[in-house]
C-alpha cells in the first residue's frame, strides 16, 4: 500500500510551507486555494490543482485545511459541496486552521454521521515554525485517527500532542493564545515605562529577558517594537479573531477572563487605527503614542 | 590596603543568602536586622551585631541594605541617626530593596551633601537567586561608585548591569515587575481556561509552554498552582508593593498601564481574601474558584 493521497485547502504563509514539507515528503498533493496564484509555487513542485475543496475531498484519502476564520472553515466543511458532503466514508479531515472548539465538535459529529473522520490540529510556532517543519501541533479527535495522521504531522511539526476528544486541539490552542495576549500588554508596559523613565530600554533587557520576567514575547518581539519593525509575523487580525473565539468560548463556560478581555480591547483599539495587518508587536505604538 | 569593610542590613530570606556570600568571600562583616533571631546564622558564621543600622554607616567603608518597603528604606537613610546622618564622607551606601525610583533619586541626592555616595541595586531572582549567587542586580547611580561595589555585587549576582544614574535600578526593577505582572494574569487565565474545557492542564503545557507563549513563569509557576502549591518564593503582599510603586511613577510620567492596574486590582483581591503571604502563583485561586 503507497502512501495516502493528500488534500490541502488553504496555501497562504503557513499552509504554503506545511503543504511543502507533504510533497518533500513523498505524498501526491491536490491544492486549492481561493487566490490560485499563491498555489502556484506547490503545483510548479509538482502538486496538482484541486478546482474545489469538495473536488479534493472526493478524490483524497486525508484532507487538510489551513484558511482564515471559522466562518470560512464552516463553509468549507459543511457547505453544499463542500468537504464533508464530497468526501467518501473513511476520509481523514484534518483542520490545521485556529478556529472555534464547538465548531470543531460540530465538525467531528457532522463527519461521523458519514464515516468520515475529523481531526482538530491548530499549530503554533508561526511562519519560522512552518518553514522548518518545527510546528506544535495540538490535536483534538480520535486516538485512532489521530496514529493514521501522525505521519503527515511529523513532516510538519515537532512537538505534536493529542489533547483529547474533539475540539481538544482548538481549546489547547486558545490557552495559547491567552497566555500571549495578557504577556504582550505586560511586555509593551515594561518596554513604554523603561522609555518613558528615561532608561536605555535594550539595556533594560538584558537584565529582565532571563529571568522570572523572562518569556519568547519579550526576547523575540520588544526588540522588533524598540526598532519600530511592526511587519508581521503575526497578524493583528488574526489575533483577534484568536481572542474572540477564546472569549467565547470562556463566557460559555462561565469562566471570566479580566487580561484577555483588556488586551482584545487594545488590540481592536489598534486595529481600529490601521493596524489590523500589521504584527502583533504593533501593539506598543498604542504606548509609545507613535 | 585590605578588603573594604561591609554593614548589612535586612537579613531576611534575601539578605542572609546576599550577606553570606559577602562573608565566604572573606568581607568582614557588621549586620543588623529588626528581629536579630534572623541574623543569627550569620553571627555564627563570624560577622559582628550592630547595635542599629546608624552604628553600621559610622563604622563601615561600604553599607547594604536588603529591607521591607519603601517607608522602611526612608526611615532608615534619612531618619535621625540613620545612615546618611552617621555615615562618614566617602561611605557607598547600596540599598538593594526594591523600592520607589523617586526615593532613589532622594536618597543620592541626600547623600552628594554630606559626600556619602549612594547607589540603588535592585535584585530579581527571589530566593533561589539569592542563595546561589546567581541574582540579576539593576543597579543606578555613578559609574565610579559602581565601579567600586562591582566586587560585592560580583559576590551576590552574575547579570550585573549599571542601568543609568540614581533610580536608574529601580525604574529597571520596576520594568521587570510589570512585565511579570500582566503575565502572570495570562498564565492563570490559560490554566483556568484549560481545566474548564476538560484538558489536562499538564498537558496542554508540553504543548504551549516552550513556543510563542514561553515565560518563566509558564514553566516554573504554572506547575505549582495546578498542585495547589501556594508557598511563597515570591510573596503576594511584596507584589502588590511593587506594583504600587510602578503605578505610582508610571502616573508621574503620565503613563497609563491599563494590563498592570488590572493585575493589581486581582492580586489586592487575592490580598483581601487572605493570601498576602502566599506566593504570587496563588493568584490561580482566584480563577479557579478554590
Amino acid at each position: 500500500m503507497g502512501l495516502p493521497t493528500i488534500g490541502f485547502i488553504g496555501t497562504g504563509v503557513m499552509g504554503k510551507s506545511m503543504a511543502g514539507h507533504l510533497l518533500q515528503a513523498g505524498y501526491s498533493l491536490q491544492v486549492y486555494n481561493r487566490t490560485k496564484a499563491k498555489a502556484q509555487e506547490l503545483l510548479d513542485q509538482g502538486a496538482a490543482w484541486a478546482a474545489s475543496p469538495g473536488d479534493a475531498a472526493a478524490a483524497c484519502d486525508i484532507v487538510v485545511t489551513m484558511i482564515g476564520y471559522p466562518k470560512d472553515v464552516e463553509e468549507i466543511y459543511l457547505g453544499d459541496g463542500g468537504l464533508i458532503a464530497r468526501a467518501q466514508a473513511g476520509t481523514i479531515l484534518i483542520d490545521m486552521t485556529t478556529s472555534s472548539p464547538l465548531l470543531a465538535r460540530r465538525l467531528y459529529a457532522a463527519g461521523a454521521e458519514k464515516g468520515v473522520r475529523v481531526l482538530d490540529a491548530p499549530v503554533s510556532g508561526g511562519d519560522v515554525g512552518a518553514r522548518d517543519g518545527k510546528l506544535s501541533i495540538m490535536v483534538g479527535g480520535d486516538e485512532e485517527v489521530f496514529q493514521k495522521a501522525a505521519p503527515l504531522f511529523q513532516c510538519m511539526g515537532t512537538n505534536i500532542v493529542l489533547q483529547g476528544p474533539a475540539g481538544a486541539g482548538q481549546h489547547t490552542k486558545m490557552c495559547n493564545q491567552i497566555a500571549i495576549a495578557s504577556n504582550m500588554m505586560g511586555v509593551c508596559e515594561a518596554m513604554s515605562y523603561a522609555v518613558k523613565a528615561g532608561l536605555d530600554p535594550n539595556r533594560v533587557l538584558t537584565s529582565i529577558a532571563t529571568g522570572a520576567a523572562a518569556s519568547f514575547s519579550l526576547s523575540n518581539l520588544a526588540p522588533r517594537m524598540l526598532r519600530g519593525d511592526t511587519a508581521p509575523g503575526f497578524y493583528v487580525k488574526h489575533f483577534i479573531k484568536d481572542m474572540k473565539i477564546a472569549i467565547e468560548a470562556a463566557e460559555e463556560m462561565s469562566l471570566i477572563l479580566p487580561g484577555l478581555l483588556q488586551a482584545k480591547a487594545l488590540y481592536e483599539k489598534l486595529a481600529a487605527a490601521g493596524h489590523e495587518n500589521s504584527g502583533t508587536q504593533a501593539l506598543y505604538l498604542l504606548y509609545s503614542g507613535e
